[in-house]
């Protein structure tokens, strides 16, 4: 079968052996896979990885302990929980220090024509959300994390920072919870698609409004995105940090700390409540999807991902 | 009268003509003020501030609109807010947008032998309390700002990081208040005063614990303090910071993103508890005096405070 293997910044499909089943664990046909901003970087040698990447995918289950399971259209959670420790046993398993991750951590991830996971990792995707709807589970529970982790009230106004995926999954995400949302973004196209969902956007100058907003996501993914981030937000306000940025970041802290300013580091989240909204319709994926490319054609397909003003590009199994 | 005057790196002592004393305000007779790191920082242009420093003090009131006041021990509120906003209708002037502050920004100090404050913002001493515990009602409310902006359960484990003024009366007020401290400095004889308050000392060396407290407070007062208190701290945990550090720190953000960290900033607190722990006898500020000058002598009790190892140095106005 065919595997999408990256090292040292080459991308490579290689012709591999289809992988064993553990107890416990499904064997999942892939049927669509999302390039994430996550996996350019571990091309580019982001945690030192080598191996298969990809951790949002749809997939058919073709084996499994469970039988109802078998023929079913799954996502699946990307943190494999070692199930016994503190963390597992409060329902964080995402922060289990001896998970693996897929396709980051110690486990091959999604982009090969069959996968594994814990059958408990999994979630079966509603009959109404199409597959290429259904990819974009992952980053929008990502994006639902925000929600978990701080009560926001119904109306309350929320600037997100950077129209990259994320910020457009996040920007929607909180409109559809009854926030008010306002967009930053450099990209008139990428922002028109949060607008057609009902979301006001701003095109990011040089002037930014200082010490506006009670809350502010930092989306940007870019090193000065949290100084910005930190000259919007007011006295006593929160900043969420969603950008992974590689290398250090360098920040003036006395704002901070003068004004009180809450930052709470937010990455991945429960699948349940985005597979909601998937259902209620009320974000709008399908329009983030720039390419579908095969597994086959995967080294071009990182190529487009990587360009400037791509979106989400999709990889199929055949 | 004779006043502190700082301007460029220099300290002057001069004779000035006695304030005015506006509606509303009181005329107070320093008895005692305490030179803060935040002064020294002024001195070496922080803020671009020329004028009278100092913010810590006790002083006796000489004339005030409120009649009940004259004659008392007071200490005083460093923010003088506009009283109008919407921050200072919730009671939180320490934000108002247009404040002036006590020796800091656009209000005279209290380095000078009659200073104004707004009766407002003053808090009668104690009979019990002893003036030169009384100069460290402010600090000490800064270190009780914490138990107002988190909830941590009693018995709960804290790390404090930095055994400077701050850090001890951090470490002192969380032991006081049944948390389990757990305070790292590099000075045992500093420690040792934490120690005494029954406070568990740590000398911080080159190994750190990783991943081990559910909260950390950062008052190291240097630039890689936030480095290390990301490393300390567990998955979830919380960072207090209380450092205000001049200049740029560098830090990478991912371990915050990953293991959604959530960092607050954390300034001035409200009076009230402080004056109840100084009446408690519950912190031992008495012993954290390393010297006591006249204000004459001003210039040289910078000079000494800006000395390693040197904790408090206060000045005595006769």
């Amino acid at each position: 079968m065919l595997a999408v293997h990256i090292e040292r910044g080459r991308v490579n499909v290689r012709d591999v052996r289809r992988p064993q089943r553990p107890k416990g664990f499904a064997s999942i046909r892939l049927l669509s896979g999302g390039i994430c901003n996550t996996d350019l970087e571990l091309l580019h040698g982001y945690y030192g990885f080598s191996g298969v990447p990809g951790h949002e995918f749809v997939g058919e289950v073709v084996g499994a302990d469970d039988s109802r399971l078998v023929g079913r259209r799954v996502v699946g959670e990307i943190n494999l929980a070692c199930g016994k420790c503190d963390w597992c046993s409060k329902g964080l398993g995402r922060h289990c220090p001896r998970r693996s991750v897929l396709g980051i951590v110690r486990h091959a991830g999604a982009f090969r024509e069959i996968l594994t996971l814990p059958e408990s990792n999994l979630h079966v995707v509603p009959e109404s959300v199409p597959t290429e709807a259904a990819v974009f589970v992952e980053p929008l529970a990502a994006a639902c994390e925000i929600l978990d982790q701080a009560a926001i009230a119904d109306g309350a106004v929320v600037a997100v920072l950077g129209d990259g995926k994320l910020g457009l999954l996040i920007a929607q995400v909180l409109n559809a919870s009854s926030k008010t949302v306002h967009l930053y973004g450099r990209h008139k196209n990428k922002l028109r698609i949060a607008e057609r969902a009902g979301v006001e956007t701003i095109v990011a100058g040089k002037t930014i409004p200082v010490s506006r907003y009670e809350w502010v996501v930092e989306a940007t993914g870019s090193q000065n995105g949290l100084e910005q981030a930190v000259r919007m937000v007011r006295p006593r306000g929160t900043i969420f940090l969603k950008s992974t940025v590689h290398g250090k970041v360098r920040i003036d802290t006395a704002p901070v700390v003068v004004n009180e300013i809450t930052l709470i580091g937010s990455r991945c989240g429960r699948f349940e409540p985005a597979l909601e909204l998937l259902k209620s319709g009320k974000v709008n994926v399908l329009e983030m999807i720039s390419e579908r490319m095969k597994l086959a054609e995967a080294r071009r397909a990182f190529e487009v991902a990587g360009r400037r003003g791509v979106l989400k590009v999709l990889l199929e199994a055949s």
